[in-house]
């Protein structure tokens, strides 16, 4: 199946209703074998991301102005319209990611809920924010009839991330809150899953069209260097962009952006190491479990994910060291699995050729990345004090791939070692009952420094829902405010807009008296769906 | 009554608990007579600045952890302690900035209404946004207990502006909603009124230490030069910057805050030209009224209002020539007033010496602008064809003081000028009913480029309310998605965090089961105040 979609696919920019291929062909990788990828894609040019931020500009106020159960409607079209093409987009993604068949049907299943949910957050209608002011010339200064309703920012960048094919890329979290929240859409395609990136773009644009979307709604850029990146973010059309991937790469989009004549949100979630904190207690009880299901979690996807926990911090205990003994025996026949490619088989066999040779580095689990015929690693698991820990920074960075490192130190080691952290997108506690009073000032550190806070499990794996948060503070990512997963996401790209006194026949739908779309508003300071 | 009270303040800096005045004195202005003021002020050092960072960020803990009754108290507190001194800050103030007893009167009473608004919106609790997710194992991916509330970002630096003393000063709308959300402050006072800044922030910061906030909670910074802003921007404790200024400073300030090592948000409202939009009709119904509301709105606090309205488009005809006429002679005998300082006197003059002598400008009403003893202005009003205007940029630039552009010209040609504006606070429109229908393309092009869209009225004026929107696109701000005024001005300070499957006890109050705090929460999707 997978060679007969891929020859279908023409490796095309798709900008606006045309496809372009006028740049330098290249091919993303075949993580089993280490040869080509077997599609040759057009690396886009100027002209062509030029274009396709131009087209999505003109897209922008027809996209706008579709009534909010159309837009709804739009967004479970695509949904539907990638399920139904599942199988190929699958076939293509597991070639080129070596992700597996189960972890992408769950990846797609997660990829077209997360459009559904933003179809139901659409339809809802409270994400606009309605808000009515009656007049009130007594205040200081006088108050005159006042509405505020969020709107569209206008086109987005979005910036596909290597490991997850789906979720996180061309159809990802970024475009469903991007288009949900009215907004055009150009995808800058990953390099490392072109063809797969080419299958959902067109599913997705079919889908558009047959929903009355504009062209321009959906575009699709390939590049294998960082110019189309560059240059897309320089596009004075663009106006937010939407990133998962690495610190370099989203510090670097982050300070293009703030350069700008005009300079635009880049909001850009760039991994952490996700540290785990046992107790003694959690130790003593579940050691054996914990273990288990922190090797579970630190391997999923080959440890690629930006949440896996890279960072264990224990007592010093023989319970801890029943826990290394036992994680170090699983890791040591764990049979590991694919790395996305070259480029981070490499960065990962070199990151470890040095953190696992520092002063005081125990290697617990011998893992071994293969940069040759494919690209592949097994668990390693390293050991340092907590005083170790702490002079050296490069064990407190992220190892993308299957690699811990555990700490091991007193309570006042153990704290010092939580301030010492960086911003990070996840924690996670494991504790007894009867210990949680003595947790205050860890909570009180972490929630200082961490976008989620987990208890008693693993942060891989991350709901789609109202509550999630999937951000946190800088260098988790360059937007503390904001969440790129669950229904809050769609923020990033509304901005307010205030009518003051205005006739009731130049007001937008959500803020007329009537309340025609029957949406909840805040009228006067409280909540509600009924006409003014 | 001013000798005594300004006899009475030090001129330091508000460290902690600490007086510091190491640095270099300089003296803020006397506009009424171009003297220097009679406060010695000490610029703040380097190690002053660091010092007031620190001390803010050793209160942050203590001012979050303070129940939100505590903290709405405290508010209210400060804002009956600003009441209380009202006469002495008053009088300092008009010295300083000669906007009169009148204007400051609305000022404070605009400044301590604020600050009990965000006393509401602290103790409705319904800015924590409490979202609680039941945990959903058949979901995909699974969902587990998820709940997520916003908290303090963390030490905020705050810009005073030189043309609110009290409403966007120390005790302004940026101090107001951060406090709110329960971050500490560290003002910036702004060199034209460090009296009245000092005056405010010994009351302010008593009534803080009566309330039971930590010291630390507010600090003060004294500065002449753009020394003490930037390293405050720098300091690695600061979270957040909120600034009212210039476009130059707030550029400026942005591109510190996005160069640091860890970026922070900045917002920065830089004001705008503000365009009138008058169609024909009401040219004809009602001319007269708009020429004199207008030329009350340009010349409120002689100009120096970032809402003051600067351009003015017209269509060509009799009416439009007889609203230029009645402008033109009311400006002619308006009496002015005066200028906040030098600066502002100097560039003004040196602003309108180009665009008043640029081809095709005539000038209908020829103000003086006095830079020797006093600085003080009357109205000048130009006029200019839209295709001129549309060939000069600098017409479209904002001239900080009571200038206003007319710009006439054909519908398209009107159209055109409405596109070439760069981001704006507000636009007016005034219309009369039977014209709304031919008012689509206009709507559409004002919504894309202003935050606030006023009908039939002046953009002065700015309520405090739900409702409000006092921002807009680059370049009047750096953040497009917030306001420095209204309710929701309080999101700039809030970060999220969520909390998976935590036990009760270490869940924060607000995300309890029984919901000890009594706020509204999102519970699986739907607003209650009831306990799960």
């Amino acid at each position: 199946m997978t060679s007969e979609t891929i020859a279908r696919l023409t490796g095309a920019n798709l900008v606006g209703h045309a496809e372009r291929s006028a740049g330098t062909p290249f091919a993303g990788p075949n993580p089993r074998t280490g040869e080509a990828g077997r599609l040759a894609v057009a690396e886009a040019t100027t002209d062509e991301v030029a274009e396709a931020a131009r087209e999505a500009a003109r897209a922008a106020p027809t996209l706008a102005a579709l009534p909010l159960d159309r837009r709804a409607q739009l967004l479970q079209t695509v949904a539907d319209a990638l399920d139904a093409d599942g199988e190929a987009i699958k076939a293509i993604a597991d070639e080129e990611t070596a992700l597996g068949e189960a972890r992408l049907t769950t990846e797609l299943a997660r990829t077209s809920n997360q459009l559904r949910l933003f179809a139901e957050v659409v339809a809802d209608g409270r994400f606009l924010e309605a808000t009515i002011d009656p007049p009130d010339p007594d205040r200081i200064p006088p108050r005159p009839d006042l509405r505020r309703q969020l709107l569209p920012l206008g086109p987005v960048a979005v910036f596909g991330a290597s490991n997850f094919p789906l979720a996180f890329s061309v159809a990802g979290g970024d475009t469903a809150s991007a288009l949900a929240a009215g907004c055009p859409v150009v995808v800058k395609a990953h390099p490392s899953h072109p063809a797969t990136s080419e299958r959902t773009a067109r599913a997705m644009r079919q889908a558009l069209a047959d929903a009355g979307a504009p062209a321009g709604t959906l575009g699709l850029l390939q590049g294998e260097g960082v110019e189309v990146g560059a240059a897309l973010v320089q596009a004075p059309e663009i106006a937010a962009v939407g990133f998962t991937g690495s610190h370099a790469g989203g510090r670097a989009l982050h300070d293009l952006a703030a350069a700008r004549p005009t300079p635009i949100p880049v909001y850009a979630e760039m991994g952490s190491v996700n540290p785990l904190f046992v107790t003694q207690g959690a130790l003593a009880a579940r050691g054996d479990d914990i273990a288990d299901g922190f090797l579970q979690s630190m391997t999923m996807g080959t440890g690629q994910f930006c949440t896996k926990p890279g960072v264990v911090v224990l007592p010093d205990s023989a319970e801890a060291q029943s826990l290394a003994t036992r994680l170090a025996e699983a890791a040591a026949t764990h049979q590991g699995g694919p790395l996305l490619n070259e480029r981070i088989a490499t960065s990962l066999r070199r990151q470890l050729d040095v953190t696992r040779t520092l002063d005081g580095v125990e290697v617990l689990a011998d893992g071994i990345v293969e940069t040759g015929d494919g690209y592949a690693a097994r668990p390693t698991v390293l050991r340092v004090t907590a005083q170790r820990f702490l002079a050296e920074p490069q064990l407190a960075a992220e190892h993308f791939g299957p690699v811990a490192v555990l700490v091991v130190g007193d309570e006042e080691e153990r704290l010092a070692v939580a301030r010492s952290l960086e911003g990070q997108l996840t924690a996670a506690v494991h504790a007894e009952a009867d210990e949680h009073d003595g947790l205050d000032e860890l909570m009180a550190i972490l929630t200082d420094r961490v976008g989620r806070i987990v208890f008693d499990g693993y942060p891989t794996g991350v709901a789609v829902t109202h509550a999630m948060h999937h951000g946190g503070p800088y260098p988790a990512t360059t937007s503390p405010l904001h969440t790129s997963v669950g229904s809050t996401a769609i923020r990033r790209f509304l901005r307010p807009v205030a009518y003051q006194s205005a006739p009731r026949e130049l007001l937008p739908p959500a803020l007329r008296d009537d309340n025609p779309l029957g949406i909840p508003r805040q009228v006067d300071g409280a909540w509600t769906s009924a006409p003014l």
